[in-house]
Parts: C-alpha cells; structure tokens; sequence
C-alpha cells in the first residue's frame, strides 16, 4: 500500500470577533485539510492550520509523501529533521510568546509531520479495522472531556457579507455576559470544566469575571483563566493572590507572564505566600525541548499540549510519558477547528494514560454551516466526545462542504491569522499588542 | 478479535560458564516463552526472563490478558499500574546494582506488560500483515546493529550430562585468550562494534585486555567494558584514564562504579582531567524515573535500555526519545535469550529513531540445538539483523524444540538465576559479590 495521492484544501471558516491578547479573531479563521489517498483505495483525512505559510510547508514535503507505505512514519520524521534549517540553527525561539500558534517557523515540521501523521494513521485505522486511539496502543478512556472555552467578544458572529450570521452569545465584554455565556455553552454542550480567555480586560474585571463564575458554579466546576502572557510577573501574583480560592479544586492559571523564567518568578512568588496554584502553559512550553527546562525552573506545572503543533498523536503519547515522568499535569490547547480537528484532539486525549485535565476546544464558536465532516458536527455531549468504534478518526469528509469552505476561502483578501489587524480595523487605529500590558 | 489462549512455557538454554561481578552463568539460563491465541486464529508469541518469579508474575495476569482486545494495551498497563504494591509505596530501589535483571520487584509490571505487549503486537503485526517495528510508527533502520559482546570465562560450555558440550572459545581467562574470543566472533558474526564483560580479573588485567583488543582491532571497531559496579570511584577513573585513549572512537564505560552518584563522581573526576569518555548504565538508570535524576547529576551519558523491562517496544520508543530530548545516547542490553528474544530486540531498535550505538546481545552463546525459532537461529550478518517484511515478530515457534527447552527446565533443579552460587559450586566455596570489589 503507497501514497497515491495527496490533496490539500484551503478553507475558511466564520468565526465570532474573538479577543485575546494577540488581539481580535478575524470574520473567518483559516484551516486545511489534508486528504491522502492510497493504491488501496483507502482514504486518510487530517486537519491542521489554514493559510499561505502551513500550506507551503505541506506542499513542500508531497515528495515525501507520494510514493509512501503510510506506515513508515519515522522515516519521514527524520527526513523532516535532516531538512529543518531553523532546527540546525538550535538558537530560534521556539515559544508562543510573540507568535501565535501555527505561525512559528521553529515549528514548521512538528506541524507538517502531525498533519500527515493523523491522515496516515486514519489510513492505518480503516486498513485494520480499529479507531486511531487502538492503533497507537489502545485506549485510556472512551469519551475524552473538554472544557468550556469562555471569550469576552464584541456582538455578531463571524463571517462576512451574506455569509454575516450572529451568534448565540452576542457582546461579553463585562463579568455578567460572561457569566450568561457559560450558561448558555453549558447547557448546549455539558461541560463540567471552565476556561476563561483573559488578557482582554482590566485585570480587575477579570479578576470579578472568574469571582462570579465561581459563584454562580461553584467549586464542582473547576476554573482557568489564560491571559496570553498579558501580565506582568506582579500582576500576574496578585490576580493569583486574589484568586486563589476561585482557581483550586482543579483550577489553574494559565500563562500569566511570558516566558520560562517569567513563569518561575509567578509561581516562586506564589508559593513563597503559601499559594500553589498550578501554572499551565502553551506559551512557554510548546517542545519537547521545553520540558526539562521548565521542570528545573518549576516554570510550568501543567503543559497544554497540542497534536497539532507538538508533532502528532504518537508524540502527544511521548508527551504524556514525559509529563508523567517529570511530575507534570497534562491538558490539551486548541485554536479554531472543525471537526476533523475535534477528533484528532478526542483520539489523541484517548491514547495518552496520562491526561489530567479537560481539554481545550474552540469547537462551539464554530457551526453546522462550516462542518465539513459527513452527517454534520461532531456531538459534545456532557462535555466529551465519544470515540466510539469507527475505523480510523471515524468521520469522513463532505465534499460539498469542502468546497463551500474553499470558496470561501479564495474569496479572501487574507491568507495568515493577524487578530492584531483586527483590532486595528474595528476597535482601536493604534492598537498592538503589547507584554505585558498590565 | 479477543485473546482466547494465554500459554507459557518454561524453558531451560544451555549457556557457558561466563563471568560476571554477579558470579559465574549457571549450565542453563532460564527463559519463558509467552504464546497468545485469538479468536481470530491468529498466534503471538514472545519471550522473557525465566523461573519461578516471572512466570508466577505472567501467570498473575492472567485474567486481564484472556479475553482482551490486543489493540487495547494502554488500559493491561493502567491495570497493571493501579496493581503495583512495589510502586504504590514508591521507595523501593529500581537499579540492578544489587540484584540481576529479571529479579528486581520494582519492575514486576514492566517486565510483565513488556512479554505481553509483544506478543499482541506481533498478533497485530499478523492482522495487519506487517512486521512490528512498522505497526509501531515505521522503521528508522531495517538492520538494526549489535555488537560482539565478550565475556571472560571458564572451559566447557554450556549444559550438563548427556547435554552438556563444549563451545568453540574455550576458557578465556586473560588478555590474549580474549583477542582470540573476540576474533572468533567477528569472524562468525561480523559485529563492527565490541563490548567486554569485566568486573572479573583484577582491573590492570581487564585494561591489558582492552589495549590488546584496540592493538588488534584498531579505532575502527569502537570498544565499551562494563565491570557491573565491581569498582569502587578511585578504581574507575583509574581505568577510564589509563583506557582514554581505547574508549574514544565511539567507545563507552559502563557501569564502573554503583548508583547514580557514584557514576556521577566518576563522571566529574574524569571531565576535572579533560577526560569525556562517556559513562553508558544499565544498571543505575532502569526506569524512567531515573532518566531527569541522571541526567541532573550527569551519571549517565548513554542509557542502555532493554525492551525485556523498560516496558516493551512502545515504551523503548518513549526512552529513545527521551534520550533525544535529554541530549543522552542510547544503545540496548541484553540477557542470555533465545531468537524471539533476538527479533524483539531488533524491532525495537529498528523502530527507534534515536539510537546512538550497536546493541549488546548474548545470541552468540546460544546455540542452534536450544533455538525454539522455526527454521533454525536467526542470522546475524555482519553484526546486523535483517528486520525483512513477515508480519509480527517475523519468527514462529517450532513446538518440537520448544518441548525440549521444556523437558531440560523440569529436570533442572533451580528456578532462579543465582550466578554467586555457581561461584561457590564451582571456583571459591566462600565467594561472594562484594561491591566495589577493587
């Protein structure tokens, strides 16, 4: 069995006006989608990151690819390793602090290498008959949990034109819409776990935002509020101070400040007040190269990983091994997805024995409109997603709406994520983004 | 496809009067044969430690292994975890300084989960029609490298009574006896790399040995001694700076002096003198928990793992890369085994990408008459073992031989390795293992 053929798809996808500390979400995010076909006849679907520079880095290794016994996986990883300039160098920085995810080019072929891994291994799911969480050593869990993925956002919805459609959960930009917007995600979806994006308001108000969260949810319901690097290390240890009690029982502050030494400082100071709330990152830590550093610094005590980024289901495993082994919580980071996506994050969270948080998904700011996984969105029910025992990633592609997506994306004027242009166009002519801001 | 059969078989190998600092190799070394069977008709085989101990911990899991899908191993090893009395407590000591592989209740259900994960991958290897280390993620190499691994020792060979037979190296007891040993066995095998087994002679004489050996063999062939702890700190580095010049070139010192800071001293005298000659354990470092411990105090520079009680293939990939991550090497140790041991090993290294060295294996002193592989010992070539296409493992049983390897253990009077007592019987009534003997 070889590698025939290898199909990439550009797609946009409507997204809400999103803010974070990189800025404000554009009207459509941008993903592809990787087809590979065999001699077999076998069909081997993946998602990843959308735009010029994740394209070209996909169409520069087709001659790896094509020809390929998808099984031989490794090979192809060291072929991308011999071929890493920005690896050879060893000096780049490799953290997410100035670059949103995707956009790093230290991480140009751990993404490349996920995406052909996943289409890969959904070949080698469908060629034995097994879910892609039991081709990689079996499952740790069935019905994986995800968190709901609260953002303060301006009204509307994404989109543009005739294609504008509002959302269900209008303007948040103050503690009380945010609190109806977590109603309103947990009763669609049944989450049991809360993660607030902050960095975008006065940290007081997103102090007061996590403050009435917990009183209207209480502790069954743990909370994380992630800044994106927007605070000082000062700021960061008086939001931990004042939220100490909001952010135990399972909670815990993710990127405050930027950085490994950043970090360390926070959760020195912290601790010296007797405050061991955890600091997770996908910021800081974001290779494998990270990790020791970070568990030396103690900078990082839960690592948000990514199979998109950090190389795919089997090195999300090796993840696990390490944060195991180095006494690391794990949980998983999104970016908007559909639902391919949604289900390489569900197998991957299945095969690691080691997970200990629900994970992270942008998936509930997306829509039926934009799915282009057959017979519709992918269920999230009580909060999980169910693998179930369909071959491979055990969702398929509906072409009609991979070519809406395409369409859409060609009649972009955009072809890279830029949410500090964003915010400059709708909200402020001189906004940048700036760290820390508090 | 569930396992309906789960057999064992317990087999005795002859095996020659080598010498360790453990003592001397009794006439038969003990191995256990794992044979799964599934409803789908399909056969898995594996090998591991023999006696009492391991099969009472195979047998042990018994009720987990019937009846389980073999795609499911994440959730035998959560099992197996949730089970360990040794692990829960957390204190116990994981290293082989004192006690031989195989024997140590540390790594019961590494051990345990390792002989049953192959076995299912072989199975899946089956199903799927392809050889295990492509079942894994792919080949990094299809001829994964071994070395001569020599041993000084008594005449005779291995076996007793109408079974017991000479071998062709005879007694090896000093220097020139184990050029001619070494010559012998690059000659029947081609191995490109050597390893002496010290720990034996006094330490001048185990140097004379290796200068002669580099004399003989030149830069070349890259030359690693391993003494198994019988030298306290002072005697090592005695030795690593009298053989600097003969361990570099690819070489190592192994195991010199006992636990991780004893190694790590060893390490720091000899880098005080300008001397990097890199330290390899298999002794000090056996799980991961040691692996950030090691790699802290610099003890260990090249790790040699074993997938027999790392865990197995998967988990061999995991230390290979967390090797990698750490900046150490990695080769493989090995136990007296037969050719599914063999196969093991070179999968397992085949489906590492990081491998840094030839991989020890003892396959030379077993002999075509105990071999239980179909067809006969599987053949090294010069020094490398061809992983082909068959399925699984790529080796079957031949059940007449396995019979016999059955008939010599019920004879044999022991069910554990105990290499002191042969020291007794044989060399010194009153000999003991003493650490640092010199």
């Amino acid at each position: 069995m070889k590698i025939s053929e290898f199909r990439l798809h550009s797609l946009a996808v409507a997204d809400g006006p999103l803010r974070s500390s990189y800025g404000r979400h554009a009207p459509y995010a941008l993903r592809t989608i990787v087809e590979l076909k065999t001699t077999d006849g076998l069909t081997g679907i993946s998602e990843t990151y959308g735009g010029d520079g994740p394209l070209a880095a996909l169409e520069a290794v087709r001659p790896l690819v094509v020809g390929r016994d998808p099984f031989q996986l490794t090979s192809l990883w060291m072929s991308l390793g011999q071929r890493t300039e920005f690896e050879r160098q060893g000096t780049g920085d490799r953290s997410q602090t100035h670059l949103v995810p995707g956009e790093n080019p230290m991480d140009v072929h751990t993404r490349t290498l996920a995406a052909i891994e996943v289409a890969c291994l959904d070949i080698i799911g469908k060629a034995v008959g097994k879910p892609i969480c039991d081709v990689v050593g079996g499952r740790a869990r069935s019905s994986p949990p995800f968190s709901a993925y609260l953002f303060y956002k301006h009204g509307g919805g994404g989109g543009l034109g005739a294609d504008a459609r509002e959302d269900e959960y209008g303007e948040c930009l103050d503690p009380q819409s945010m609190v109806r917007q977590c109603k309103q995600m947990i009763a669609n979806y049944g989450f049991k776990e809360i993660k607030l994006k902050g960095g975008v308001l006065d940290p007081d108000a997103e102090i007061e935002t996590i403050k009435q969260l917990r009183a209207e949810f209480g502790p069954a319901y743990p909370l994380r509020i992630d800044p994106n690097c927007a605070w000082s290390v000062e700021t960061s240890v008086k939001v931990g101070r004042e939220l100490r009690e909001e952010l135990s029982d399972g909670g815990y502050l993710e990127d405050p400040a930027a950085g490994l030494d950043g970090m360390a400082e926070v959760r020195r100071r912290l601790l010296a007040e007797g405050n061991d709330t955890p600091l997770a990152s996908n910021v800081a830590t974001t290779a494998f190269e990270h990790l020791p550093v970070a568990r030396r610094l103690d900078s990082v005590q839960i690592v948000l990983s990514d199979p998109h980024y950090w190389g795919g289901i089997r090195n999300q495993q090796h993840l696990s091994k390490f944060c195991e082994v180095l006494g690391m919580g794990l949980s998983m980071h999104s970016n908007n997805h559909l639902g391919v996506s949604m289900m390489i994050m569900a197998h991957a969270s299945a095969a690691c024995p080691h997970l200990t948080y629900a994970c992270d998904t942008h998936y509930p700011w997306q829509t039926e409109v934009d799915e282009v996984v057959l017979g519709g969105r992918v269920p999230i029910v009580n909060g999980c997603v169910e693998i179930g025992d369909k071959p491979g990633l055990g969702v398929e592609l509906d072409y009609d709406q991979v070519a809406r997506g395409c369409e859409r994306y060609a009649k972009l004027p955009y072809r890279k994520r830029d949410d500090e242009a964003e915010m400059r166009q709708h909200v402020d002519p001189n906004w940048k983004r700036i760290l820390p801001r508090w």
